[in-house]
């Protein structure tokens, strides 16, 4: 499951990117990775001190990184030092995986050969790309589109109107109509009042049991994935940006939104319009109140409510009418 | 048009689902209803005291509530005492109503047959389940799905891209592109870290000359129904969910959501993305500002705003600037 | 570019709308226009003070305005003087434009002619209605409808379930899944109790290279049009209301509201589920925070966040912890 599963331009050679790095001509790219998952032959990036404890251990083959930043990498990994960090990794993200910094329609897509797929049931008009993997007892509903790629476990109910590109589902997942999984996230590099397009290269992987309401967007990951964990349900209406990862056994009610990268964990409870900043680490069993603006961490077992969310006790003691 | 309009189970015995009450073996039991619509040989529930006026009076054959709650019952009624009400109902739900608890997509779409729906208009791609009445006049955009057992009287423009399903749209009501409306709503029973699926069997009613616009989702009722009054329009991305009432005439702006169960008057006003919490009244001629968090009951011809709201006055006192 | 694109009457003579004016009986209306933009044989409407200077330089033919405001506009229009200018208007433009107060669907959608588009690639189940023009090297993917008479220029991205309807698309423009652009705005004159649909006979123009994120709705302008500039990037999931007027190299993030009418600057960029109110001004490189409520204009330059939204200074003063 940890395979990018969109198109990837293989047997790159490092010297059609960078011809002056100490490789062999023929030293292969593998992949773009973030410092902690890259291997030998990736591409990594190191751009803030907040991750110095993961560039200290990175084990990939190259890093993009600044002159300020440069020295607290392992002494063996290749670095190419730069100004701007992800205007060059979206610069090679785009060598390595063209297209991926828009959302092409998949022009592959034909009606399902119900030979292929004979033990899942098909609405009318349903739309599947190429090298799609659906399991056993799973029902797709009309109109919906299974771009290229996309792997769907067994006993998954998918709804109508639905779009799924660059996603895996676990068991038994249900996606209600109208959603739109694994698009491109909001990535863009404001440079000179100009904005550049990042590369979104990673997925969406929604584990088992989990349900999604009618009209969500989850974004694909831009370098990692975008993860949802088990029996976790979504409401209506809700979005979530890329990278973000949601815990097991969540509630979140309609039209919560998530900015980029937060991480939240199990068994917590958003309630409806409360807005999730980037970036935030939240932690397991929080409870977080309707139409609340998130915009630090908070710690396991917490309440909070308001804008911007404190204690719940704070809140309603200020709020007393 | 009070008659639950998705699949029912028909002559389920009571031995069936509880067979040491005291009926006759061949006692047939009709549907399940709330307190006040439950009649002879339907199963009703009581699980807060909330809704003792409403329990004392009740008609239902039987009625599942807890040890605390039983003596207010009348003394005819057979009870079912349980230490969770809502779990007990979503089990005896899910016997007479069979897929509810998911959306599962409706598998017998049709193109519609033209003989059928004379003066009906069809965009291109309709598709249509079975049972589906259509009065005269309407026009339904392509690649709409009207799913089984939907009624829609005459009059309607309903846009492109919709889907309706468990719907009765009153004469006159206009769908603007990308509504779906009918769904299961958000609901569940947390139970040991586990989350139940809670069985939906409401409908949604729309009243004539209503108008939804774009985006919108509106979530079928869980027992009752969810309805929406006469003449009363809603703006784009709105969030409806289960059981919420709205009276006549209500303005509606954009991505405004409401939570559970709430009530809400006629001729009342919300402003763009406020938000309404769960079993709230809102009497009529009541005006919402934009972006306001709704948490407590308003009275008839109020003028609130904030988050959480409070009278338009005292946020304008506290906020002057 | 600034012609109406859907459907108008023609040759409408002025004795069949206002037969006592003071015209040949042969005079033909030509449009409805802002004041600013009305030019001979055009019906204009003044009914603000706001539009005080605008009002005494238009040069329509015919002006709709109240006793208090008629002495404002040059004498040689022809002033129609009645209480309600608004209901005027309609009752006018529903003359001019019929079927402008509902969203009727287009029922004269094909499957695209490919000889008549020779360099564009189609998706899957593409609907085209009449008149509709597309550039080369445009993409547009599966189940999406472009409705008659829209146009888009060359190497536009259209994704998927996507409809478009009196819409101009600049070059290069991106419009990801699911977005619903061109439709009718939330306008309606609240008379008497009862709400009054008002037609919309504008249109959206969204200039080259702008993106527009998945599930975001932007509703056609009422008289005038609503604009998104060049360079600009919408998020998912925002909603657009009519005559809105977006700068160049905006950036908004997703679930942001905009009311109807309100100006954005240029360089501007608002944090995920920001609320803008009808009618602001908002100047050139403002930034506006995640979950703000904007209700008053913002000079250039400045950082605002909070509900009401204020200076982010002072909102970081009040909201320390």
């Amino acid at each position: 499951m940890s395979k990018n599963i969109f198109f990837k331009k293989k047997n790159i050679k490092i010297n059609k990117i960078y011809p002056k790095l100490k490789f062999k001509k023929n030293f292969l790219i593998n992949d773009i990775k973030s410092l902690d998952k890259a291997k030998r032959n990736d591409i990594t990036f190191f751009d803030s001190f907040n991750y110095v404890l993961l560039a200290q251990k990175t084990q990939g083959s190259i890093c993009i990184t600044t002159e300020k930043l440069k020295d607290h990498l392992p002494k063996n990994i290749e670095k190419v030092v730069v100004k701007n960090v992800l205007f060059e990794l979206a610069k090679v993200a785009k060598i390595i995986y063209p297209n991926s910094e828009i959302d092409y329609p998949d022009l592959s897509l034909q009606n399902p050969i119900k030979k292929k797929f004979k033990n899942v049931k098909f609405g009318n008009n349903v739309l599947i790309g190429k090298n799609v993997k659906l399991g056993k007892n799973t029902i797709i509903g009309s109109n919906t589109i299974i771009e290229s790629n996309v792997i769907i476990e067994s006993d998954c109910i998918i709804g109508s109107n639905v779009i799924l590109k660059n996603t895996i589902l676990g068991k038994g997942v249900v996606i209600q109509d109208n959603c739109k999984i694994g698009l491109k996230g909001f990535g863009f590099i404001p440079l000179e009042k100009k904005n550049i397009k990042f590369p979104h290269i990673g997925k969406v992987i929604i584990d088992e049991n989990s349900e999604i309401g009618s009209g969500c967007t989850i974004d694909r990951g831009s370098i990692d994935d975008t993860v949802i964990g088990k029996n976790t349900y979504l409401d209506n209406q809700v979005h979530i940006a890329h990278n973000v990862k949601i815990g097991n056994n969540c509630m979140i009610a309609g039209q919560v939104g998530f900015a980029g990268s937060s991480i939240i964990g199990n068994n917590v409870s958003i309630g409806g319009q409360a807005g999730i900043s980037g970036h935030l680490k939240i932690g397991n069993n929080v409870k977080i109140g309707g139409g609340s603006g998130v915009v630090n961490n908070i710690e396991d077992n917490k309440t909070v409510m308001g804008y911007p969310a404190e204690s719940i006790k704070t809140f309603l003691k200020k709020n007393k009418s």
